[in-house]
């Protein structure tokens, strides 16, 4: 048991679940791995959203209600951190839900689609085909999902899915704590947030705004500079640290 | 297979050893997580050893040869990670090995020895007791180690049991990473590099030094400084990121 008052109680938490979702193959050894980079890089963020961070959750919603087809692609990490989130963004935003794994294994996807199905998310399932560009599993998704989409939210993603997506003409939003990583790099839109925090904030974000509102959000930002306004943030708190 | 040229090829290689060592149990799945912050950190200060690394290595050498009792504490990841490189500092620095878990159990203990054993280790062993001031099985240690050591190397550590050492009144060095974990701010010594980089540089420097010049920079450093090095060395590479 970790007691309540201890000072990293809610990553420890976080962490606990995690590993119990690895016992039960919902996310990989590998997956626990990219877990810990992401506790670190949360850290540097100091655990909370930036102003950055929630201009980038307000664009994110306005892409995926003024989307014709969009989808939320889920890999096991997410399934394990934010499965009812993913439920509530769902429902407010409309879009699909999508299993899409790097460690690929029909078991794997069967037991993911489960958890998600219990947290009241309507997965979408078929038969995948390879439609990336891209080696291995990793290439396989839903031609009525991933394949005939036009924006992706991809939570927790590794950079070569999203620069193939991007090469399809498809608009990516990543949710990445790393903003040099490939991933926050070749997406469309970076949110540099931890997911269990940015998913309720898009699905809030996805309620307020209305259409004329959300086009014109939709088209008017710079990734770029969003992306610089979470580094920046980073090297505040570090350059505070030891004062 | 991965591919050697691979930008992450040598982060990928560890990543895959230490998937197999939790596989085999030798490596926990919170290590699991713990070298994944590791890896975010690393990324962060360019995979390389500062010269502020450098300098912290060259006195953590001064304080093991001059040492009464210097104790190398290791855990499943330090094991998995570099088992063969704690052999060579072993015989460099005349220091004696004790495994120290936090997940401890008889079976666990078993695994790592055999696995420094066969690395060329000498392992020391015995019943262990509860020495440390700390919760749970990380307070055990053995009286003839760490229990009488005047300087203990820990490696990849937890932020308490630092501490707890340290109210012994031990000399603590740590290797980590992160520059403002708690071990690295509770520790005599703060070495913020990589542990396959650090453990070489460290042997290096224990057959280099004689016995003055060792004893001159075991008393004339301020960790304060050297942690603070290495936090400029991050912040520096932020700062240039984007350009």
């Amino acid at each position: 048991m970790i007691p309540k008052n201890h000072p990293r109680y809610h990553s420890l938490i976080v962490r606990e679940g995690l590993v119990r979702c690895a016992r039960e193959r919902i996310v990989t050894l590998e997956g626990l791995i990219a877990h810990g980079r992401g506790e670190a890089f949360d850290y540097l963020i100091g655990e909370r959203t930036s102003p950055a961070a929630l201009q980038a959750e307000r664009i994110a919603a306005a892409l995926l209600i003024t989307a014709d087809h969009p989808v939320i692609s889920v890999n096991g990490n997410t399934a394990a951190l934010a499965a009812g989130l993913i439920a509530g963004l769902q429902e407010a935003s409309g879009a699909a839900v999508e299993v899409n794994l790097f460690h690929r294994s029909d078991e794997r996807i069967t037991r993911i689609n489960r958890l998600l199905e219990e947290q009241g998310v309507r997965v979408l399932k078929g038969e995948a085909k390879r439609l990336l560009p891209l080696s291995h599993d990793r290439a396989l998704c839903l031609p009525g999902g991933i394949g005939s989409a036009d924006v992706v939210l991809v939570p927790l993603e590794d950079g070569d899915r999203c620069q193939a997506l991007r090469s399809l003409g498809k608009k990516v939003i990543a949710i990445d704590l790393n903003p040099l990583s490939r991933t926050a790099q070749s997406a469309d839109l970076t949110i540099v947030d931890e997911v269990t925090r940015a998913l309720p904030l898009i699905t809030v974000f996805c309620r307020e705004l209305d259409q004329d509102a959300a086009k014109t959000l939709s088209i008017g930002y710079d990734n770029r500079i969003i992306r610089k306004a979470a580094l920046d943030e980073i090297i505040k708190r570090l350059t505070h640290a030891l004062d």
